[in-house]
């Protein structure tokens, strides 16, 4: 019953209008040709929308099995069609987009991979962790592995012939990786045996791919406590020789499944090592900042999980929005000939479809900008230009995680709002976009996690150099454009929301100076509150762009009518969320105060 | 995995210390004796801890069979337990507490039920809707039954020996009634015969009960077109004789059962009348005043189960933050000798556990101040006072439907959060609570119609007469107490969102003389506001309390400081939302404009 379209024409106007990326072209590696972009996204577009979709509520319905293999080792079963689909993205290459050239890869740049990864993700959440979670362990190994290391796995890796997981947490250490207990023990032959157990490995185990490499947290025998004193291993389940070949099954196991809100057809595994034979990745003890690398990487890419799935559903919403009838508009019949108006002339319906459409458009904007950085920051030679985009990359990694999971939730649930009672029944699929998408606000650092590292790291960071790398474009953007009456409908609410912001920060960065407390206490409404001042800017910067192109004249009217009524929508119906949100940061650490609790 | 216990201590607050009950002693019949109050809160936890909790998970689990019986109707089969648990129920008297004595009822008062209501809510969901829908149809038949027909039924639904059910809804016709097509034929022995398809039936057909009463709408064929021509008739499973004995098995059937993202122990059944023998109820054609009767009944109920929803979620959130040791306060360790602390050392957990525990315990004063005034309503003698009951409920029903459903999901999906991946996994129970509150925002209206009654029904009735309910003891609490120092850091917040409010109002009500839709633009966030300062002044007044009893002497010295740390938390973190829904609400209509969507 859902149905989903790429948005191809909102892919072109993110990539070529808001960020013109052929600026670059000529100028940074990769970007030479991007003659080939339309192309790209309606080849992503067709195999999202014809091979993954369909597969999306059956995975959710069918589940997962767990069963003892012939081998002795436990197996997952994936649904229907899963490895069919799969040997299909393999094939098509999609995998090895963005990877290294050296390894199998195509070397294509970051930003022109993300719609693929956005409508992968609107598509079949479940199935884009396989991808995702391999991409991850590839650029981990690729930028700690020893050239050996590489040459083993990064081939069968880029193309996603081999998948790849990270195995980190374990039953008494999720947020506190210092508490990990999993053993190395170093062998003769330079290897290392890796005992312990790993919970909420997804994709841990399954048969889609003959070979999974594991990426493993643990620590040798002189290890210091805490986390100093983790080492970063890699295991496959079946042993790789030297030359790249598999050879004999390695301990790995697959102990269990956990059961599950959503993703139904992501395997979610608990992972037994006994005596797995395993090669230390980079230096001993320095494990956590190689798997740091990764889960910043994994951070954005999970914020785009929650971006799809925000797409997909304002997709369903609008969609039985226009075609419910039901009642009648306010001021008197819009469609007098049917028996109902449809639900749309309703404005607090409207409210919600325009909450849908700001947070999907504006956050793919948001979410192109950054990969765009990532590209800059990989590709560009040493210089300002290159460490501004790493500036910009670290901070707005937590801002995307944390906003884009919150708004796919809440954009889910909103359009099982929409479809009234019809939205609870699971047969409509807007339901499992909510069941689904829950899980991105606490995996890769829960959001609570994501707010205190832009308050405790990426805001302190040399003094606030990394603020800059928002602040100063958007500064720019007024002082360019206050005096245009044209815009000021735009640029009003979106300079009210920037001085809130910049009051809110300086209140931190001096408030936490006495008492880190207040910068906890303050933490997740900062970073809302960064959130939705940026996606301000994205929208105050799109309306402009419509602006000028109706100006100029344009057969795409409506299109460009479109972006600037929603501009209008989020400038002023949800933005001005920043008001309250400086009132609660400024209350202080003091208000969360409970009696009952010992906290100090 | 989770665990409940009724919060029989807040009960008593609400009860005693903030409504003061025990002033209607003497005064009000029902209210003369209150000594039981204790106990029957201590019995109803009881059973709700040890009968309903325990099955909640399994019902879960288990979910409904739909089979066709010997007699060639299909039947539900409700997960294992439910049918001793139910009767159980029914002999604990647990059904007629509040209902006419004149019909085996024991007459008490309605406050005194809504504690129980709340506990069945928070224990088992799916539950809780059989007891709760039988006892909505009760009051249907008691407000517009024939003599004949209490007697025929009202014995029996009282009790809960035969259970009840509202049928509305159909495939076209949700909202909008207007668009029912299910027809009654006269019969020559004074009966009708019903033909038609109604969805969404809770309950509809299932084996807990020998019988079951079915209140259904439907057109008389000389009916006019929309809500003008529909009556209401009532049937039942098996037809009843003058005598109240069962006899012959009508033509009811239960066609098939949806597949729901939560209460899957519920059954949702759709329901196929075929020439059903059915008896019209009341006058013909007046069938949607006497349904919106039970409506109102019914939204009041539902609020319920979201608070109930928002008390268990936030007790189990609670307990596992106290146990979770991770990582280390901020400043520094709390808990040296334990590995790590507690997670409830973290400023933004104990956010999270405080805006829990301040919707659970504003939220239920909330809710039994208008059961309080539904008692009110229907047993003071006619005069100002019973008036002014009527009123307070007609207001304040829609704000505690939408918020307190809102806020049991917003609440569930805390807890999961709170949880971190564990809140993700079944076993733990918490995302069970995010699902099943879902539909809670949308059925007996959905959240946006509730706010489409306060705005466009509740607030312009008798030139805002309803509205004084609130805003005179708003005020009172301010002009009394705006000049006690002890209490300025809860009467400042809680007097600035009261003129917020004042403002919002007063700017609805002028523009919505011109035009509809900004009444229909502003309602969501009007009613959310509403609903933030009416709870503002729930804390306000708990403070307030609590500092008196404090400066009294107390050996609950505990219990009134957290009282009034949750006081200060709501007024000075949660509700100064109202700044940005103000600028919200006076922002306009013209915001919400889809220039791709033919809306007028």
């Amino acid at each position: 019953m859902p149905t989903y379209r790429a948005p191809i024409r909102d892919f072109q106007f993110a990539l070529k209008e808001w960020l013109n990326i052929e600026q670059y072209s000529g100028k940074v590696s990769g970007f030479e040709d991007l003659s080939f972009m339309d192309a790209v996204l309606e080849e992503g577009a067709k195999y999202c929308e014809e091979v993954l979709f369909p597969l999306n509520q059956l995975g959710d319905e069918q589940g997962l099995k767990h069963v003892k293999g012939d081998d002795g080792f436990n197996k997952v079963i994936l649904p229907d069609g899963w490895k069919e689909a799969y040997d299909q993205y393999v094939a098509n290459g999609w995998g090895s987009f963005a990877c290294d050239t050296a390894y199998g890869g195509q070397g294509l740049p970051n930003v022109l991979n993300t719609p693929f990864i956005e409508m992968v993700c609107s598509s079949n959440l479940s199935f884009g962790l396989l991808p995702g979670l391999t991409h991850g362990a590839y650029s981990a190994l690729h930028h700690f592995g020893s050239d050996l290391q590489k040459a083993k796995y990064l081939g069968k890796m880029s193309t996603g012939e081999w998948s790849g997981v990270m195995c980190l947490t374990e039953p008494q250490a999720g947020t506190d990786l210092g508490l990990i207990t999993t053993r190395a023990e170093p062998q003769s032959d330079g290897s290392y045996n890796i005992t312990g157990t790993k919970i909420f490995i997804s994709y841990g185990e399954h048969e889609a791919v003959p070979n999974i490499v594991h990426l493993i947290l643990a620590r040798l025998p002189d290890a210091p406590a805490g986390v100093k004193g983790i080492s970063l291993f890699v295991a496959s389940k079946y042993n790789v020789d030297d030359n790249g070949e598999m050879g004999t099954r390695n301990n790995i196991d697959c102990g269990s499944i956990e059961h599950k809100m959503g993703i139904h057809a992501s395997p979610t595994c608990v992972m037994n090592y006994d005596n797995a034979k395993a090669w230390l990745v980079g230096e001993p003890h320095k494990g956590l900042k190689a798997m740091f690398t990764m889960m910043n990487e994994a951070r954005i890419l999970v914020g785009i999980q929650g971006l799809g799935i925000g797409q997909v559903s304002y997709q369903n919403a609008l969609a039985y929005a226009k075609e419910r009838l039901q009642g009648r508009a306010l001021n008197g019949a819009v469609f007098p000939d049917k028996k109902a108006d449809p639900i749309t002339v309703h404005p607090d319906v409207r409210r919600m479809l325009l909450t849908m459409r700001s947070f999907a458009e504006g956050g793919r904007i948001l979410a192109l900008w950054i990969a765009l950085n990532v590209d800059l920051e990989q590709r560009l030679e040493d210089g300002d230009a290159k460490q501004e985009a790493e500036d910009f990359v670290d901070l707005m990694t937590p801002i995307v995680k944390a906003y884009l999971t919150e708004g796919g939730t809440t954009m889910a649930s909103l359009a099982v709002q929409t479809h009234g009672g019809y939205g609870f029944i699971k047969e409509y699929g807007v339901e499992q976009y909510m069941r689904d998408c829950k899980i991105t606000e606490i995996y890769e650092g829960t959001n609570g996690v994501q707010a205190l590292d832009l308050v405790g790291r990426k805001m302190p960071q040399a003094t606030g150099r990394l603020l800059r790398r928002f602040f100063h474009p958007a500064q720019q953007f007024v002082d360019e454009n206050k005096d245009n009456e044209a815009l000021s409908e735009f640029t009003k609410p979106f300079y009210q929301g920037l001085k809130s912001l910049r009051q809110a920060s300086l209140w931190i960065a001096q408030k936490a100076l006495a008492n880190k407390e207040e910068a906890g206490a303050a933490s997740v409404d900062y970073l809302r509150m960064f959130s939705l001042v940026a996606i301000g800017y994205i929208w105050a910067k799109s309306a402009k762009i419509a602006v000028e192109k109706l100006a100029q004249g344009t057969d795409e009217k409506e299109f460009y009518e479109t972006k600037m009524a929603t501009a209008k929508f989020f400038l002023n119906k949800i933005l001005p969320e920043h008001f309250s949100l400086l009132a609660k940061i400024t209350a202080g650490a003091k208000y969360l105060e409970m009696p009952d609790v010992k906290v100090a």
